[in-house]
């Protein structure tokens, strides 16, 4: 019997601590060591999870040696607490609670004011000289016992509690009196009766029928099942602890009173104690909004060793949990109470001023600091946002994906062209389409925000947004929008070009109407410190996708270190460009292709020279054209006239390139790596393009670090005959030039069937680019494109946990991107692994790129910082043992 | 010195035999054993590859030793033939030739005549009275010697041989005479010391020159790249050995004679000698065509003696190397010898019979028969082909892919309704289209043959014809078809509608006209003993790709055991049920959508009735709808007119409705287990039809096994919920009705994410059906609809040995097959595992399909025949040891 079952805590000591979970379950042992620290808990005792397992080892009985213990316990908290259990004049109320080590919902809740009963509660409305609180109190117990320790259902109470008020004429609560409330307990005591129970008046009773039932709680149904779901049944859990605390009132007179302080402002940050109390109250009082509290400050002359106990028992809590406390207090005849501690709430300013004070302070490390501001802040620091209140009175119209963030307002249009009319005219505009496409990207531009009706995370409106640093919507099936009759219609609301729109690109919702926006802060102060912070704590190192000095200028301002992914591609779509590189598409031979070409290149040159110098001294990864052809040609009559004329053909021949250009499935069609082993002229102008310009550089005395990429390889085969071709090109002209030049020739890994064979690409390629876009389309079948018409349904019926292009398929995609990097690097140590997909800057998904071991990833310019941040934690969870299946 | 370096062979002895193929090289041995066994080859000896070690090792000389050894040979030879080595009046020639422990190109070539010069050439003359056929050896010689052991030019003899024509005025070698042909000695001779040579007139000499440029070409340049190429430098071999052996002489008089021979009718197969001779002539003389070779029945009358060891010693060739075997024999004054004996080639015909004869004969256990059939020849014995004579003479149209088997003639179309008006006419049609579309279904069926000049193996109409046994050629790209125009052109010709085509799906290759065709054999006789020897070895099943029952019944005469892949959505495209479906599509609520499917479900009920009959007591795995709806849809004006009045929309509705079914890619869109997820009802018409036929066919006393199988699977949810869904269905049926059927519930693995979580997918399920088809398409991104454009440049630059929907991917489709195999295996070991993309029809898939532990392949019905001999084939492959890559 010498074991202990009990252990106690108040005044500065206890007999636990904080280590003793698996004990005293994770609330006792907080309990006890927030006594230890001095930090002034109500006094109390924690029954022991060994004490669960016994009880139900030998047929769910309470022992008398426990009850015996517990006893002694209580004599302790009512020696502290001066007050005596069961005695009306003084009484000792408590609290009970169940708690095991690890937190776990579906076991009982609390029951608090045990030890009431027909006597205490006179000597309750005497003390606190408040009868209704007094009377609510122990019919609020009797409820509470009756419910979740007697099994009487809670319906039943209610019923009785109406019946009081029907009598009455009154519908709320608030309306009953203490009179009223000694009927309502007259008619729970018959309630007891009528489910064959007897309220029990005596204190210690009630004490071990609660106690029995937090016992019993463990193995209810719900428990089991929540353990077996989580697999903590494996986990040798012994069972829940019994928390009994006493109950501290603040509205015991005007040297009572209750409040919740911060240790720090959760709006701003500042470094100073901020909250709120009011005089004789309880916790309801300060809530329920009918006297207005007071700010923390001034308790300081209403009782100052409260006040001074409180200000340094926060700085203490603060300087032990190292973070922003919020604290829940109760001042009982002038003593003071701390009734819990937590981890802060706070605004995304306020995140970030704290983390970075706290280093400056010595009181966390960077590693920490970091830790502190969730990605999604940064986000919203560096976009605009609509103004809150304004949103709240907003006619909301309907929602879509959120593809790129920030907030925009402005006039709807329909067509691109008619956008950069408006624009030209100093308008604000927001474009409107079903779906856009390369030739919309002028409309784009001109736009404030974007909003489509299909697509997702990285169709063409959502990649080219997120690269202008463009609010976005797109995918929003639920807006049918027609060009044609130039509407928009959702949920009964019908929107005519010309009309006001608002889009939360943050949020993936649509207002009608203009809502004011709010400037972003911008990458100053303590952002650009944090994200100081998170470069030395990250492995990972970021990159942009950028296509244009303007965005590489961007990107490097928000801290890129080299471009991971220019595509190329988007350099053709110019005014001047489209139309040359149209007559290399209709071209009849190959000389006319190479003529067509040479025009092309020396514009090239100056796209690659204006990247390299807005990245000197960064690696700038440049993609070969990678869409299928049929992207450059016109589609609509219209232009195809214009475009026929033009190029020098007659339209009946354009239209038979157009038709000989179409795909079933262009994604899976003649594009990328394809086009270059079937057309090399177009990949060694381009090569070409890139180490003129590289040489250029080079004279100047500039460093330039070009990387070549061969996109959509499948097989070895494919990367060695580009790589071959490629060379040729590069010797040639650095003899030329009789000029040394450093560059790398890599591959993206987009297509599975590389992943599986990437032992064999490796040992050629200098780098590998994971286009984790292609990689999941094809991983999964799911087109970019059409996936919208059932991921909805997928991601509510819980097939897939997210959209697996937002987030990346760890399982899926995620096996095959491992398997890609364990082969690689099997057969070349030496090679640089990278992400260059949309994945590359969605925090969740850079978790998983460190975690499987990639050096850098890459993202479009407006994520850059939010990658940062997402680095540097994927860092710090991968130091605290986070492996890569979540 | 005690070691042996040569070994002696001839007159039925030999101091070698067969198995020291690494001492004796591959052709020493088996002159070795062929000599023990009785066979009367030339007598002769051989230096051994140890010895080429040797003089490699010790500074490129021939050892004295062997000299000596080889010189006692020599003896031995001269004693058993009673010729001597450069005695003009009956002298001894020999051939030199290499050979390696592995048969290598690269080495040196064969020098015959070895032992002419100035004076054995006169013996030679009178010996065999053909004095220029003696100046023509012994000239021949020198060039060969010089060329091939003394390193001058072959161009530099030619030069010399074509001064003597132009002295003479003739152009071809046989307009010289004996006189001219030794005045091209002459000049040889010249030639020789031109080079700083003299030619050697001493036979000793003449033999080590030749031994040395054996071993010297052991380590020339192309010998050592052919070894590292193949990995034979690490197998340790020796070197090279040196075969010499007696030349004989089938032109020395009436008493001698060559000629070839068969141990069988290489025709027919039947089990007669056949072959071919002439008296007094060498080898070149029966080839030449100028005399007429006798038959070989007739060398009884002219030489009994030589005729009865001919045919015994084939006989006992034919025993000893099991198999039918084509000889070359020549008799030397009376004396028989064999020059070569080899497995001889066949007819498709012959190989049939050969096979079951031999096995009926107790000569070869069914093993080794299956093994002797080239899947190619089953299917060249099932399907028509053209004439071979026509086909020489017809005129060649152009190529394309050979899609299904067979030839066929007809007249030319391009609408698959014309074709069906032609068909109703009478007259046979070819339907040529760009592609077809499961609208063309009917027009298909009308047709002789299909051409296409897009799309792959795989594509719509591939497999549709495949599946009828309907010869087709795809993707004739050469080839272009306007419908528009009503014409097809091609390398300069224009076929028009009406004009004649006759289209060979066995080779691929077009023609302008009408070629007669041959009819097949069919399955019967010797074939169907073949096959079901094949049955018998086989470990692989094969089932049947089958949407009807009449193709059901056609695969089960095949030898079809079970249907692996009835594709549901070919029973909604009948002009009754297409609009049926149609009003189904168009639904606005899943109350219409239920009714029209209410209406379908009878008609899905028969279907499956009708299958579950024609294949009882096998499996019927049927898939639940796969593709999107937008295949459902019509797409031309007139059709959506027409579609719309029958299901009661407005044409503008129905174009809504089509529109929003586009899909961007829709390989990777909304359809498989997407469609039944997010359209329950579908799946729940299907399950319930598939189940209701079952029960009626227990009811009636009938065996039934149906499986259901789950298309488009990638995340084990996917599979859970429809399965879950299915059961709650089929529990229901099997209650109301009071029965039990057995079934199944699996899932296709044709989406890459599938295999690489197999393990999950594989705890609920009771089979995989590989869907090679689409795991191709995704697994490389390339769409079966579009990687015709850059397929053919791909293996032509040997990208891809061959096409990857012809040929399984091993090395990328062929490990995620493997992984899920494993996963599969290992999560759940008694789930069957089979393949049912179109891989499972192709001989190299169907071993791939072996070697990677599948338990059944399915095929199109009239592949069948050829399956079950892969498949058969594959298990005698495996048993010697073949591993799965290659």
């Amino acid at each position: 019997m010498g074991k202990k079952y009990v252990y106690s805590f108040g005044n500065g000591k206890a007999e636990g601590n904080g280590k003793l979970k698996d004990l005293l379950g994770g609330k006792g042992a907080n309990l006890a060591e927030m006594s230890l620290r001095g930090v002034p808990v109500p006094p109390g005792f924690t029954i022991t999870t060994e004490m669960c397992r016994l009880y139900w080892e030998n047929g769910q009985v309470i022992p008398e040696y426990l009850k015996e213990e517990a006893e002694a316990a209580l004599r302790r908290v009512e020696e502290l607490s001066g007050k005596k259990f069961g005695d009306p004049s003084n009484p000792l109320l408590v609290s009970v609670r169940s708690g095991a080590a690890i937190s776990m919902p579906g076991m009982m809740d609390t029951i608090l004011n045990l030890g009431l009963n027909d006597e205490v509660v006179e000597g309750l409305a005497k003390l606190t000289n408040n009868k209704r609180f007094a009377w609510d109190a122990y019919r609020r117990f009797m409820q509470m016992l009756g419910d979740v320790a007697l099994g009487i259902e809670h319906e039943k109470f209610e019923k009785k509690l109406n019946e009081v008020k029907s009598e009455k004429g009154v519908k709320n609560d608030l309306d009953l009196d203490a009179d009223d409330l000694a009927k309502v307990v007259e008619k729970y005591k018959e309630l007891y009766k009528e489910e064959g129970k007897e309220f029990p008046q005596k204190p210690e009773e009630q004490l071990w029928i609660a106690t029995e039932a937090v016992f019993a709680s463990w193995n209810n149904k719900r428990a089991i099942k929540y353990r077996q779901i989580n697999g903590m049944d494996k986990m040798g859990l012994l069972g829940t602890a019994v928390n009994v605390q006493m109950m501290v009132f603040g509205n015991m007179g005007d040297d009572s009173g209750t409040g919740v302080a911060f240790t720090r402002n959760p709006n701003t940050g500042e470094n100073e104690i901020y909250g709120e109390y009011l005089l004789n109250a309880q916790g309801e009082d300060v809530v329920a909004g009918i006297r207005t509290p007071k700010d923390i400050s001034t308790l300081e002359k209403d009782n100052k060793k409260a006040y001074d106990k409180l200000i340094n028992t926060m700085r203490k809590l603060e300087a032990a949990f190292k973070d922003m406390q919020d604290i829940e207090f109760t001042i009982e005849k002038g003593e003071l109470y701390f009734l819990q501690t937590r981890n802060g709430k706070r605004t995304a300013t306020a995140a970030v001023k704290i983390a970075v004070d706290m280093v400056e302070e010595g009181l966390v490390s960077k590693d920490i600091a970091v830790t502190r501001v969730k990605p999604a802040d940064i986000e919203k620091l560096l976009h605009p946002a609509f103004d809150k209140e304004e949103v709240e009175k907003a006619k909301y119209f309907g929602k879509g994906l959120p593809a790129s963030p920030g907030a925009a307002t402005g006039i709807v249009t329909f067509t691109p062209e008619h956008a950069e009319e408006l624009k030209a005219e100093g308008k604000q505009v927001i474009l409107l389409r079903p779906e856009t496409s390369p030739e919309d990207i002028g409309g784009m531009d001109a736009a404030e925000g974007i909003l489509t009706s299909t697509g997702g995370m990285t169709s063409h409106a959502a990649v080219v947004a997120r690269g202008m640093g463009k609010t976005a919507i797109v995918g929003a099936e639920e807006i049918v929008i027609s060009p044609k009759e130039k509407t928009a219609k959702a949920n009964g609301i019908t929107v005519k070009e010309g009309d006001w729109l608002s889009i939360d690109g943050t949020e993936g919702k649509v207002y009608v109407g203009k809502v004011k926006t709010i400037k972003p802060t911008g990458l100053e102060g303590d952002i650009r410190k944090l994200l100081d912070y998170a470069d030395e704590v990250a492995d990972l190192g970021v990159r942009v996708n950028a296509d244009t000095p303007k965005d590489a200028e961007i990107a490097k301002g928000f801290g890129a270190k080299g471009i991971g992914l220019c595509r190329t591609e988007h350099m053709f779509f110019g005014e001047e460009r489209i139309n040359k590189m149209r007559r290399m598409i209709v071209s009849k031979t190959k000389e006319q292709r190479e003529a067509a070409l040479k025009d092309l290149l020396p514009m090239q040159k100056d796209d690659f020279k204006g990247l390299f110098e807005a990245m000197e001294g960064y690696a700038v990864t440049i993609r070969l054209l990678d869409p299928p052809l049929h992207e450059f040609v016109p589609h609509e009559e219209s232009a195809i006239k214009e475009v026929a004329k033009s190029v020098g053909i007659t339209e009946e021949e354009l239209r038979d390139i157009i038709e000989d250009l179409h795909e079933s499935n262009p994604m899976m069609g003649h594009r990328g790596v394809r086009l270059a082993i079937t057309y090399p002229e177009i990949a060694e102008m381009q090569v070409k393009a890139i180490m003129l310009a590289a040489i250029e550089m080079v004279k100047e005395g500039k460093t330039v670090k070009p990387e070549i990429m061969i996109p959509l390889v499948g097989k070895v085969n494919e990367f060695t005959l580009l790589k071959e071709r490629a060379e040729k090109v590069i010797n040639d002209l650095l003899l030329e030039h009789q000029i040394d030049v450093e560059y790398k020739i890599g591959t993206m890994i987009e297509i599975p069937r590389a992943t599986v064979t990437a032992d064999e690409i490796a040992e050629h390629a200098d780098f590998f680019s994971f286009g984790t876009n292609d990689l999941t389309q094809m991983t999964l079948g799911f087109s970019r494109d059409d996936y919208g018409k059932f991921i909805g349904e997928y991601v509510e019926n819980g097939i897939y946990e997210s959209d697996p292009f937002q987030h990346i398929d760890r399982n899926g995609v995620g096996k095959l991107v491992k398997t890609a990097v364990d082969l690689g690097r099997g057969s070349n140590p030496r090679i640089k692994l990278g992400v260059c997909g949309e994945h590359g800057g969605d925090p969740e998904s850079i978790e998983f790129c460190h975690l499987v071991g990639l050096d850098y990833v890459s993202c479009s310019p407006y994520r850059v910082p939010v990658a940062r941040l997402a680095a540097a934690q994927s860092a710090v969870e991968f130091k605290r043992g986070k492996k890569v299946n979540k």
